[in-house]
């Protein structure tokens, strides 16, 4: 399945150590260049890196020894040669791409690993998702390890996914080539409890001597977190303060700091190690979500390395944080993260360490992007029609389906209403008083309040769940739909009309998902994400300006919110507060228990 | 074969969350300690520590939530809580004591935790003498990890081992569940040249994803180091500047840095991180080699901390290089080398972390010594009688044995005689002019050159191989002889008395090995080695005290060298320049080549 012709350290040792002896030629030597080594932490100038066979094969201060004939020589003329950089935890499916589109977009930024959690096809496709993205992963030019999905459903009880993963499952994906681990362990409460299902899964990856990843979304820093960890994930990614990162890594975790396109948690906790000084060495960078538009505009680890230097972290270290660390973090600190003999040739020729800018990027030995521009081919999986068509409505939805009937006899109720709260995850419980007109509950464009609904999409039951939702800011006659609906990915259409909540609704399940804004019976903006209803295969360019015409048609609906479309994809999402919505109704997730819509039934 | 009952992380997780939780209880609380954190480099005042299952349930600030019933409660008062002691890479038969007794000697100087290389076994009994050493080191309280020896022989054509390593060999010792990796790669230039056999030996441990040990034992950083360190070994402990120290790291191995009974390379090294500032999360400390009576009376690994620290280290730095350090080189850092939920609950009490005295030792939960006293069995394996008896003279010795008879003819010789070099491994390669009577070549004690022999023992062919020695200053009529002879392990015979020469050696082969001080007909010291002629199973005292009493003996024949014994043993070390002697004859280490003992023949 390995599209690449890498050989394995001792599959290439006697032509590394040839070379490095002087025998036989280099492939490619870079001669003169500033080698940020990131194992002393030191820069030495003038030093020359040999490569054969993909891997580094000398690395000293002269390799005119290992210069032959077919050698190509880059003169690096001073420039820093630094490692290639590590996406420590990330979810491709956050970029709408595939793996080979969001590859092609990283590589010129100079991204050349990323450990990658397909957790949202898990929800829709799920073993069987996981290893096309798995498979797709590993044709391309970097470095993509998966971490296999140990969520699905991320709130069992309280939601319906496509697909469960079982033990059985993490126990199965642990012996695939490109699995490096367990994707983030996101039921906090069930290993705090010892729940045995997601105790068998971190079993079977600890078992099989890989890395559990960590989510601990909790301020709670006491005995809670204490046995969160007792339970074994290695990592935490969800830390928002200095005291978060401090906590985890004195338990012996790593505290991966994010900067995403919409996560901002670097700035607020690297202070343990500029300020603090506490040992760097566990500290490390990743984005866990990117937006195309991110990935197009602004750069990926680059982009977070550079942040992580303007919050006063030296270079070098904010570069561990996104080689070394990374590599020891997932046991492959033989094999990548770093400039040394016998590791993958991932490195990236740069002009200045603080402003980054990635003038060359070579993976496996190869030049894989020059000044912005990527010089490879990053090849697509023949994705199947299973994986295509997977937007189920199980019948053409009506403007009735959205109708929200009263309690028998009532004027006017009062309604659980979702809450959303700009730039933040949770959402706010807030009820509301709604008028009742026909037998049928109203929206309040007055004070914000319109509809959201649930509908199935991976079983064609045809159930639409109604509730309401406040903060979007939406005005007239509109809807939008999401087949992106965050974890379990039903489909979640917000509006203002009913009419235009079915055309939308129905929109996405004769394209096979993916985002669309209607106003006035009109489709104002579409995305197509015709895999799993989570991915394009376009490139992101491509990708990136549709969902700006997205961004542009919520605002024309009225939407004053910053990243809407995030809180729109986010409100099926059952493991953060305050209230969500599921295919099986409105959860209250401070408690974890479905609620009621009417407060008045309590 | 493994006589502890600890469980697994993941079989014990259920329990750990439970006690870390509050909702069991503890088997072990230590309270009010100061945690040494070599995570994030930090000391914790006024910590608890919970263990539960033999490992760490909750590190933090208060852990009376784990106190109940049965909870056995250290009060720690205000003492620092250390993880325990590393040793990254030794040979227990250095200390000519089973890993039994080794394990007795070392647990009340804190060491928890020993990577060992069972190379002088291997060279005498083969794969099956490290499975026996593997199994011994398995039913001990403390970790103790087998590195596969890699070169039996170490210098190939140049000694018959009784035992040949082979890459089949280390592939079915990878499958072993205390094998962590490969022992140190001493063919260096067979690495260098890209033997297929060494390369072979790599492949096997890399494939399995263990480490693979280095040994270059050369001041050459060029081109040769860097093939070496092309061909996979990932630390090296044969450094003994600065230099050496920076190169390895640099070059993406672990430096491990030795003070072992008679290697003092921290101080000349450990200024790379002093004082030139590199980081120090790639320096290990080792010992190498202990001999019995420095566990007696001078310590283990806390008395290479302790070198450290005086030598300038920082005492946190210090114990990461002892403890997290090693752990993560292994692989091991989720499994033991610090103090943090779900590792081995192994730790050290002491109430300063300079002069480091151990007070109390927990290994897996429990408490193995207190005071300097051991406080738990250290079990022995039943060793198996072709273990026991592993002397084969194939006849008796005679006189006539030893005798060189000269050049037909000759009245003088000029011969080549070994000078042992105080305090220094490598010999000088001297010559001697030697009277001869009666066709014999007669010893010069006027000028301090005596005989030496190497005794075949493994085949029992009787061979004997006589040379000239130099530089013990050994008066009137004496032999000394020993079956620990490095690498291979015939015996050298070294003596002023033919008679004697023949005494000691024909004891040996009664007793069944050791070492054998003779003098005037009459034996002075006898230390008794009869497992494999390399260890006793007696306690480390008794051993020490042997040695003790030879190195006495051999003063009073007039020996005057530092650290003579030691000298004596590696006199068959023909691997370390210039001149040694093996079953083969005479040999030219500068050259890797059989060289003849006299000049005149050339």
């Amino acid at each position: 399945m390995e599209n690449t012709t890498l050989k394995t350290w001792p599959e290439s040792a006697t032509n590394l150590i040839a070379v490095a002896a002087g025998r036989a030629p280099a492939d490619t030597v870079i001669r003169g260049g500033k080698w940020v080594n990131v194992q002393s932490r030191e820069i030495l100038e003038n030093h020359d890196i040999a490569i054969a066979d993909g891997r580094f094969a000398y690395c000293g201060p002269d390799a005119s020894h290992c210069i032959g004939e077919g050698t190509k020589v880059i003169e690096a003329e001073g420039r820093y040669i630094i490692p290639g950089l590590c996406d420590a935890h990330m979810h491709i499916e956050s970029g709408m791409l595939t793996p080979a589109e969001f590859a092609r977009a990283v590589i010129p930024h100079g991204t050349t690993s990323m450990f990658t959690d397909p957790h949202e096809i898990a929800n829709v496709l799920g073993l069987r998702g996981v290893r096309l993205m798995h498979d797709e992963a590993l044709l391309q030019p970097i470095n993509i390890f998966t971490q296999m999905p140990s969520c699905a459903p991320s709130a069992p009880g309280l939601e319906t996914t496509g697909y469960e993963i079982t033990p059985e499952d993490v126990a199965e994906a642990m012996t695939w080539p490109g699995i490096i681990g367990l994707g983030e362990m996101m039921n906090f409460p069930g290993v705090i409890n010892a729940d045995p299902k997601m105790l068998a899964e971190i079993a079977a990856t600890q078992n099989a001597g890989k890395t559990v990843g960590g989510h601990y979304a909790s301020p709670d820093l006491g005995p809670a977190f204490h046995a969160y960890v007792a339970g074994g994930p290695a990592d935490e990614h969800e830390g928002v303060c200095e005291a978060d990162a401090i906590a985890r890594v004195r338990q012996g975790m790593r505290s991966m700091m994010r900067l995403g396109s919409a996560w901002y948690d670097v700035e607020t906790q690297i202070t343990a190690v500029t300020e603090k000084g506490l040992d760097p060495r566990n500290f490390i960078l990743c984005t866990d979500d990117s937006h195309s538009g991110t990935l197009v505009n602004d750069g990926h680890m680059n982009r977070v390395v550079r942040h992580a230097i303007d919050c006063g972290c030296e270079p070098l270290i904010a570069l561990q944080m996104a080689t070394i660390n990374t590599a020891t973090h997932f046991g492959l600190e033989r094999e990548l993260g770093s400039i040394a003999p016998g590791r993958r040739a991932d490195l990236i020729l740069t002009s200045d360490l603080k402003t980054l800018p990635i003038e060359t990027v070579i993976a496996r030995g190869v030049i894989v992007a020059e000044a912005g521009e990527i010089k490879v081919d990053c090849p697509h999986l023949d994705w199947p029609d299973d994986a295509r068509g997977t937007v189920h409505l199980g019948k053409h939805l009506q403007a009735a389906d959205f109708e929200i009937k009263a309690p028998e006899g009532a004027n006017a109720v009062k309604a659980k209403v979702i809450g959303v709260v700009e730039n933040q995850a949770p959402t706010k419980a807030l009820t509301a008083e709604l008028d009742v007109q026909d037998g049928l509950v109203l929206s309040d464009e007055a004070n914000d309040v319109c509809q959201i609904a649930l509908v199935e999409r991976h079983r064609a039951t045809g159930e639409v769940v109604n509730g309401f939702v406040s903060g979007f800011g939406y005005k007239g006659r509109m809807a939008m739909a999401s087949s992106v609906a965050h974890d379990s990915h039903h489909m979640i259409v917000v509006g203002t009309s009913r009419e235009d909540m079915a055309l939308a609704a129905n929109r996405l399940g004769e394209v096979g998902g993916g985002i669309t804004v209607w106003q006035d019976g009109r489709e104002l903006a579409l995305v197509q994400l015709p895999i799993a209803g989570l991915m394009s295969d376009a490139p992101a360019v491509e990708v990136a300006a549709a969902a700006q015409k997205m961004v542009e048609a919520m605002a024309a609906c009225g939407c004053t919110v910053n990243n809407a479309y995030m809180q729109h994809s986010l409100l099926a999402l059952v493991v953060i507060p305050e209230l969500r919505i599921s295919d099986l109704g409105l959860v209250d997730v401070t408690k974890f228990e479905l609620t009621d819509l009417f407060e008045d039934n309590k």
